[in-house]
């Protein structure tokens, strides 16, 4: 009750080299799953989820992709819910994605999904939750529970539970990575700098975007300032107009073809005036034995820190952001 | 060359009754692509564009789902560009919107749909475009010459297009309207609101969604502020913590279910002390004769206006915003 401003949401981003540690000794469960699903020969794979989950939704989707050879899309849950559509869904995966499988707009898309022939998958962190029940398949990302409101450790659990569900056998080093990123870097002094930012851009391509999008959801819901998230790409198009030496970006450099891409804009920020933190470089992210396709799971780490240490310099408790609360019951 | 500043953007938005009446003159041709390309039987609709064009797309996303009955998905392009995946895209219709038709990561996504099995579409406003060339089918969407950066009269052309494109027949009322809604509503004062905000959020959802991003966009690269879009379900899980009195909230109210699920969104907001307009309400939106699916071209022309002004008012010239071109070379 009185723990001190943000102990939660510390403890969290604390425990994620033992969250995915735990996860991957239940690999082979996972991997049952994926092979009955992915048995089905699915076509083409929908992707439904919310806030914090909608980013890892974005990650499987670049994974379903790259990985799998098909064409994949985040679904509009309002279609299904609000304007009452019907599709035709044989041949295709249905992949919800909640930390808590409470939202009713999800648990009714996963429900109309399964009545229109879609395959379904829960992947939450509550296998007794309702978007569980409604799905023929469940994973369950065991991180924990979760107390602080600003999601961490279920949002890097429903990354690797994703990688193993979509195929993906090569983790072993990543609980020790993440322990090694969570030791590195001076984050508290790059936190400094954002003390009285009032916007911020974030941005990333292909693996580094999920990223850019959940690093400005932690610095809005945890510091309040607005953090706008752009696919490298898009920042050409319009947004780059509103970016001068007052609006600091961060950018995440994957290491792979996305973050290559990442590299000539942010050169071109740069000598255009602009502040620009790089993610992989300015805050150091330890890599040893991971794949490209897991960087998505270590590239956020600096960044939960980075919304947490801005969030307690401004006095705000990042455990309880004004406003929200933990289940949020869209429909 | 010596036009006072916005003067291209302000003869754009005001061109777009004539501009929509003509599209509607080619309306024929259009079916006769929209059946060619139903008759494929399509299971699965793809779809991609940057910048104003993939809020058009995104408009088509729900036009697929409810009027089509499909799955459909915003692509990825830079999981065939950069990550060289090679989906099996059989019985996709792959459907490219650009105005320039010009950006190079679209024209390979394009190339590369067609060579993975997909049936291809272009909607741009350049019949030569390399998009075009690359597309089996094109449309046309006839809006002219737009010189102004910031785009207007081919975002309303793109919809109307991709609204006559899957199945639509209803609009001939829609010129008209359009020209009514231009001619109604204080802009000026509902802009001069906005004078000093640096942050801004405008919500929608379904419909009014691509609304909401179109006209985060427009503000952005027009007047520099950081504007902000939310589907009003995500706005619960997160983004809400932000808003206070100081951050204005731009709302759509479509005449349909999405706009009925904004609608306790704003009392709640109001409630909590935001700053919210709504666009159907404080900024009227003249709607007779023409259905609820095509409201996306009406509710963004105030909000058109309304960048504009807040351009003008600030001193900036929203014809050539610093640090854009017209055709963005994204690779």
């Amino acid at each position: 009750m009185n723990a001190a401003p943000g102990a939660l949401m510390s403890a969290e981003i604390s425990e994620q080299p033992t969250v995915l540690s735990g996860l991957l000794s239940a690999a082979d469960g996972i991997s049952s799953a994926s092979s009955a699903i992915l048995e089905r020969s699915p076509r083409f794979v929908m992707l439904a989820a919310r806030g914090t989950s909608d980013h890892a939704a974005l990650y499987a989707k670049y994974l379903v992709e790259t990985r799998l050879g098909l064409p994949a899309g985040l679904a509009s849950p309002s279609s299904m819910t609000l304007y009452g559509s019907r599709p035709d869904l044989r041949d295709v995966l249905f992949l919800g994605v909640s930390q808590s499988g409470a939202s009713p707009d999800l648990v009714d898309s996963m429900t109309v999904a399964g009545e229109c022939g879609a395959t379904t998958v829960a992947v939450t962190n509550n296998p007794s939750s309702a978007l569980a029940a409604a799905a023929e398949f469940h994973v369950d990302v065991r991180a924990g529970a979760e107390q602080a409101v600003a999601a961490t450790k279920t949002y890097t659990a429903e990354l690797l539970a994703l990688y193993l569900l979509l195929g993906g056998s090569s983790a072993d080093a990543l609980p020790d990575a993440a322990a090694a990123t969570l030791a590195s870097g001076d984050v508290a002094r790059a936190a400094a700098r954002y003390r009285f930012a009032e916007r911020l851009v974030t941005t990333g391509r292909g693996f580094g975007y999920p990223t850019a999008r959940e690093a400005a959801l932690k610095l809005m819901e945890t510091s309040y300032l607005s953090a706008q998230a752009f696919s490298t790409a898009d920042l050409l198009h319009g947004p780059l107009a509103m970016i001068d030496s007052g609006v600091p970006v961060i950018a995440v450099a994957t290491p792979d073809a996305g973050g290559a891409a990442v590299a000539p804009v942010v050169s071109q920020l740069r000598s255009s005036g602009a502040d620009v933190l790089v993610v992989g470089e300015d805050l150091p992210v330890v890599r040893d034995g991971v794949p490209p396709e897991l960087s998505p799971v270590l590239d956020i780490l600096p960044l939960q820190r980075l919304a947490w240490q801005v969030a307690i310099d401004r006095g705000e408790n990042p455990d309880r952001p004004r406003g929200l609360s933990k289940v949020t019951e869209t429909r």
